[in-house]
């Protein structure tokens, strides 16, 4: 058969490496898409201009760009048969990326775990997207629940990697050059409130709600080159557990991000993803909020231009964050969709 | 509070200079998505080659692209706590735009008018757009009735700025570099209707009919990164006004430019807008027609290259405009919802 | 009338040459449209790195994107009063596509035949695209019935030109360079299937399912600039034959050509349609499923780098694939809406 019926569980072995199809040069065209489809208003992503003034050669594109597209291309091999995206861990940006820049992305199975039905099982993989130099853009684990293609095949030495909570502060600013903190122009980005003027414990309704259209999602998703079939066919999805196509959980992550402007517009870049939860799924019509909270402050070591805040964003459907709402642990109830904890960098 | 409640109207003084935020690179990438979204067809912008025969260095984008962009900006500032946007005024287009300027706006305000409801107020404000090296590519007046914070609050001084009915024609012409009349091909203009060919009074029916959808405005809209809530929220908006999102007024005058393609193609660039109103809202799943009228033909001081066309386009609503059809007045019948006084330039 | 009515039946004559408004510079940004738009994951079209590797300058745009901008234009002087597009023969890409390329289109009238009922006639045209230093980069043949304006209009001399019912092989791969077939990376192209490892007979299912929204085709179909009304106006077509708006049957092959992918990773280049039949509509909220068969494979004269499969690809509307539906010819029948004969490369 010429088609890919993509891994089942007992396909993937310690150890294996996976190079994935198709290698992807970003363009320009790419983050005009990227703005459209979610309305970023980061002032280093958005203008040459204010990118070049504190030390980038150029804007480069949104991480969240970076990160669906090296993302986008292991889907096909990894998760294709997969029942569930269980998290993600140790994600670390490693490199800007620019336009003209090609990413490929390449996996290494680093666990493997059969459930105790026999049918299906978890595996753990880091992929790493890198340019076309070689260098490392990003490098990322995630756990998926893979079925079985024959229940009898014997299950593998069960290996659960051991996963960072966080990302250390000693790993976090790779991907972001040394910058100039005085030519950091807060009336062009939009806040006043740089990295001083965050402490761990506070709260921010980002306030803005945004809906989600059929179209959207998929030109989103077909952008990334992500062929999960859940996020397209609506004549098998009206067959399926909920009826309708499920929004890739990367397009709630990239709705939140932009939201949170409205209060951490100096948050220009994402350093790390320490771990994320897609709480409950979102469908189309469905409109997105979001909040935050500083869960920590750090400095870098050796970098007196920039700090760094980890924020743990929560997304919602259909429901503002005035009150700031927590998963409740009822997946059918309207509420949270996302937990997102990451590591964003600001000037000092 | 770290997010932006934007400005109420007693947080404007007269004088004041906003700067807004985010700068923003115009990339080929926009100029995609702006034809993707409109279907516009004028060949100086849609082709470099034909740009650089005629005496441009290459295609400039769209002149409506660079206003949204630039109006995107002022919103978060002057627009958020707006109750309408009640006019434009002076509009007029400085430079020429290509994809890698770097796009920025500063207002200043120059009107105050407190309501009698002592509820609202009228702001005026003059905002220009500068690309990085400073240039004025763009200038307008707009005017939004914006709530106060605080009812008690007293009253500015009453100022209304007088504003010119229309552009003069020495005013025009900026941004269009001079050309060479005898390299426009009419063939692949689209039009043999040159400059000489229209008289004021003259109607054109533009014929066809563009049905809007929501993921198309708020792409758009977000394009942009004009942050305005009631383009984006269905979950707030169920419960608003009109039970639904209302689509930006600028995608209504891009549709309506690009729809005047058909009549005035050789129309090739907007010199300057002399006012524009939106005389009802637009809601997805409407079809927009439109039609124009010649207001008046003027030669521009020392250019024997180009004319300027006073056009004044309507478009409406689910209604062809086979008849010519004006506002009626009454903002519930269907019927038109734009009216734009307008100065074009075509080649003699 | 300054407006285009289009031309009718007896405007054309046998050897008129229509020379076709607008050219049209492709960019970077124009590709990640198509990319969102279907999700193509060829590696030739979507990597720089990969396409030097193995011998173009640059990845070029894709084929199909090339092919909708090239018959956009022709649709305003063509088929404006058409019924009915009939077909198509005779497609070759002549030259590769790179953004910054500016292509613009001229048809010549090779054959006209009036329908014995008096008011419609079929008008054969050839259409050729051009690049902006005047090398052809497609060429190919399509038959509509128009109306007549006056059906007391006297038929013209009955010329059917005669068209070939496939391509030559040696007629094709001039927009192909000659290629390092060992530097084909097959771990980055999705598949191990090469050129010898398909035969005539084979079928392959796509597999996976792509439904279209309204917003996709009309985003998908203004970037072509392709102003045929049955696509873009709801309020008129409510009251059309089919109540709602009809799809470009374009955006159908661009689906199909995505889809196939999944089989026919490696197929990189289409060198030439040989014929396509749009079987029946596709409207909004259906699902898009593909499959294919190989009718041929053929080696071209000169060329040991590449080889040519001739690919009959079947989409169909509602309908998985895995049976390999075939038309059954009711056109009412949810079922075969595409067939499309085409020659396609792969390395050796």
């Amino acid at each position: 058969m010429k088609t890919n019926p993509g891994n089942f569980f007992e396909d993937f072995r310690l150890g294996q490496l996976i190079r994935h199809a198709t290698p992807r040069t970003v363009t320009a065209g790419d983050q005009s898409l990227y703005t459209a489809l979610y309305g970023s208003r980061f002032a280093v992503q958005s203008s040459d201009a204010f990118a070049k003034a504190i030390g980038y050669p150029a804007a480069p594109v949104d991480d969240l760009l970076t990160f669906h597209i090296v993302f986008g291309k292991t889907v096909p091999d990894i998760s294709l048969n997969a029942v569930a995206n269980l998290g993600y861990a140790e994600c670390r940006f490693l490199a800007p990326v620019y336009p003209g820049d090609t990413l490929s992305t390449v996996s290494e199975v680093i666990g493997l775990k059969e459930n105790s039905n026999g049918k299906t099982g978890t595996v753990y993989v880091r992929s790493v997207g890198s340019n076309q130099r070689g260098d490392e853009v990003l490098s990322f684990v995630r756990w998926v629940m893979v079925r079985k293609r024959d229940e009898a095949a014997p299950p593998p030495e069960t290996v659960v990697p051991e996963l960072a909570k966080r990302v250390e502060p000693a790993g976090l600013g790779q991907a972001c050059p040394m910058l100039d903190p005085a030519a950091w122009d807060s009336g062009l980005s939009g806040s006043p409130y740089l990295f001083g003027d965050f402490a761990a414990g506070e709260k921010i309704d980002h306030v803005d709600g945004m809906t989600v259209e059929e179209a959207e999602h998929q030109l989103a998703t077909r952008l990334y080159q992500n062929t999960a079939k859940v996020h397209f066919n609506q004549h098998s999805e009206s067959q399926g557990r909920f009826g309708r196509r499920l929004i890739y959980g990367g397009h709630v992550i990239s709705l939140a991000r932009a939201l949170s402007f409205n209060g951490l517009a100096n948050a220009f870049h994402i350093a790390a993803i320490n771990g994320g939860r897609h709480v409950a799924p979102l469908f189309a019509g469905g409109t997105v909020y979001a909040w935050s909270e500083i869960l920590e402050t750090a400095e870098l070591p050796g970098r007196s231009d920039v700090g760094a805040l980890r924020i743990l964003t929560r997304a919602t459907r259909d429901l503002p964050c005035t009150d700031f709402p927590v998963a409740d642990g009822t997946p059918d109830t309207p509420g949270v969709i996302l937990e997102l904890d990451y590591w964003a960098l600001m000037v000092r």
